[in-house]
């Protein structure tokens, strides 16, 4: 195996490059740990050097999938970073050697809403789920058969080497770690841009997040980062809130929780305290959690009804980060008439509709919305998120709770359909 | 009959009136021209002597229902203009003789957000349909046999004197004409709010209207007054363009017109010229419409598509004002990725649903809200549009069609019905 080494210029310009790559051949199968082909960079693309990656739950959600969208042989992995190996024709933004993300999200910086301030939605080079590269519409990964591998998110970062389209990428400061800045590339952007640019969390207001993974506490990450004064996090999953029980384990008050639990938990109160919050009296108090709404255990209301009985009338801001359009319509019910506002961040199976009563949406003042990509425009404000991390304002830390070798990537894929794990990241290189 | 008059003060102050009533007795049946006694306000309530009143479409919806929330014998009537009888205790912000405009949106000032710029929904009396008032919860009317008769959306002005909450009455200034105040209470209110407060509507945008009515056009001249440089109406019904016929039947190229039909018609262009839109060349035009879409002959096309097509992409802010959970959904597919706004006003039948595609809420970056009476808070915001009318900014005129006296007042059912008008005036004197 010859893997490329960077000093003043690539010596595999213009040339494929032979390296490994986790391929997704079957849904639901392992991935296969092969050798692969990378083309060199068409006009405006550029071939990158995967550093680390990280595992998302779209990942998964296409991994597993049978029919169309998802399609097979394919590189899948779109959050990560990683190293300018060679750029194609046209491509003046970086350089060979620069750190950069790849991002699912364009932006073109040409169009009009490029250039807008109220749209981050490309029209040049519009997101859809393509198998190939946006531009040229072909693959750049060929396995050493010869059989074209379909890329994944204009991404695929299963790999050690990938190329993406230059409107796809994002050139950083490399003083970043990279298992922190890899956590930009999707879910942790989404979330904390979803309070931030999409909802625009105004100080002193009340939230609510229904779904707590990597995206849902990352909203509440971006909810505490613009003064939201009350989070109020809803999950169903028990199991996932184990990994704080090490951390502590000498408070528990088992009793007095399980007989609260069926209404909410605030987790600002030291008394209360289970094993199924304790994730979030660490890592979710951490990330601006102040109370918990266990959805499994709230006998005879709805989540919707508890958060409004919580707050008073619902809360300003109401996040789905699941992708279940029942849970959009819970969230929508429990958001605060006059001016409470829904936003929808998970990805619901295809096909799938939200159904609202139409009196509520004339008579309640509320407002949904959706968040791709959490609003952001990624060359600029993913950039602006990695200054807010080294000036210390934005936690990242806390989403990365497991890292494995490239060779171990299907242990990712275990950690995170078990729920437990928020983050694994998965270095390429074991240097 | 007795009829009041007042001077410096009413000598019915504290005592029943015995007054002039049109009763909806039976779902669908003519309204029944009878005497009723209307009690004294109790406290925190005014009694109105109705100068005029105009009939809206909510008007016939429940005059149609048959079952709840219907409900009779009842006083319907809700957009009117009247003058101040005698107040009951606790009532300082009006006196006798003061002009006043009774809706059905409550604005008590006092609570969290009648206080907040953010909301326009009393929390104190939130909206409701209810067949009494607000605060007592009890009816002020009765006929001669002693028979309750109910209220309908706290105002109930098809009577020559009614009672009102005092947080559903504005004091208005009595310059304006009595019969383009009344206007104000509900629908031309509601059309031009929901492009003045509830859109926002942004100078140069491109705006869609669903529906024609007066709440259509009011939203065509709240969005000419915002600046709006596109607006194109749509609507079915070609014969409520019929009224505009005798003001320019000269100019007509019928041939040319049927052809392009199909497609859409550019009312600022002299030769687009049909029967159907000749409304929208005098009235429409006046109030700001720049094109118009018949979606009953866009053959092999869904009005949403060629809209799209019109506006390479999709208008900025999409106005539903039908009240059909389809054409809420149509306004929504047509309105702009990336910051496209679709605003319901329409009245859907009870129990209806809008129902959305989850990855349009989350991939389109579009925004649904609702806008009951326009986002307005009407001791604040009707009196500004009064001033606007009073310095012809706002126009009014054009939204009243008929007047008829309060003995036909069935005859401006017929015409709404048929749609053969925007506003009939109904004058309780014959003065």
């Amino acid at each position: 195996m010859e893997h490329q080494r960077l000093s003043s210029g690539s010596r595999w310009r213009g040339k494929p490059i032979r390296c490994r790559a986790a391929v997704s051949r079957k849904a639901g199968e392992p991935l296969v740990l092969e050798e692969i082909l990378v083309a060199p960079p068409m006009p405006h693309e550029v071939r990158i050097r995967i550093i680390c990656t990280s595992l998302c739950h779209s990942d998964i959600t296409f991994w597993k999938m049978k029919d169309f969208p998802a399609i097979f042989p394919r590189i899948l992995g779109h959050e990560a970073v990683g190293v300018v190996e060679s750029v194609g024709e046209d491509v003046n933004e970086v350089s060979e050697g620069d750190t950069v993300i790849p991002t699912f999200m364009p932006e073109c910086g040409e169009c009009v809403d490029c250039k807008s301030t109220k749209s981050h939605l490309c029209t040049k080079l519009p997101f859809k789920l393509s198998p190939f590269m946006p531009r040229h519409e072909t693959s750049r990964f060929t396995d050493l058969n010869g059989e074209v591998l379909y890329h994944f998110l204009f991404v695929s970062s299963f790999a050690e080497y990938t190329v993406v389209d230059i409107a796809h990428v994002t050139k950083i400061d490399p003083a970043i770690p990279p298992n922190r800045a890899c956590l930009l590339g999707c879910g942790v952007s989404t979330g904390v841009g979803a309070a931030w640019k999409t909802a625009n969390v105004e100080k002193g207001s009340t939230v609510a997040i229904f779904g707590l993974g990597s995206i849902g506490l990352a909203v509440a990450e971006g909810a505490r980062l613009c003064g939201a004064t009350r989070i109020i996090g809803v999950d169903v999953n028990p199991d996932k809130f184990e990994i704080g029980i090490c951390i502590l384990s000498e408070e528990l008050d088992l009793t007095f929780v399980r007989e609260k639990l069926c209404i909410h938990v605030n987790v600002l109160s030291a008394k209360n305290i289970d094993l199924i919050v304790l994730f979030l009296i660490t890592t979710g108090k951490k990330l601006g959690l102040t109370d918990f709404v266990n959805a499994a255990t709230c006998e005879n209301k709805s989540a919707s009804q508890v958060i409004i009985e919580m707050t008073g009338g619902g809360a300003d801001y109401c996040f789905e980060c699941v992708g279940l359009a029942s849970l959009v319509q819970e969230a929508y019910a429990c958001s605060r008439k006059g001016w409470g506002k829904t936003i929808v961040l998970g990805v619901d199976k295809p096909g799938s509709r939200v159904s609202l009563p139409s009196s509520d949406i004339l008579h309640s003042g509320k407002t949904l919305m959706g968040s791709l990509f959490g609003g952001l425009k990624p060359k600029s404000d993913i950039p602006a998120l990695i200054n807010r991390y080294m000036d210390k304002e934005l936690q990242l830390d806390e989403f990365v709770t497991n890292e494995v070798r490239f060779e171990d990537i299907n242990k990712a894929f275990d950690l995170l359909i078990e729920g437990q794990c928020l983050r694994c990241v998965i270095y390429m290189s074991n240097e």
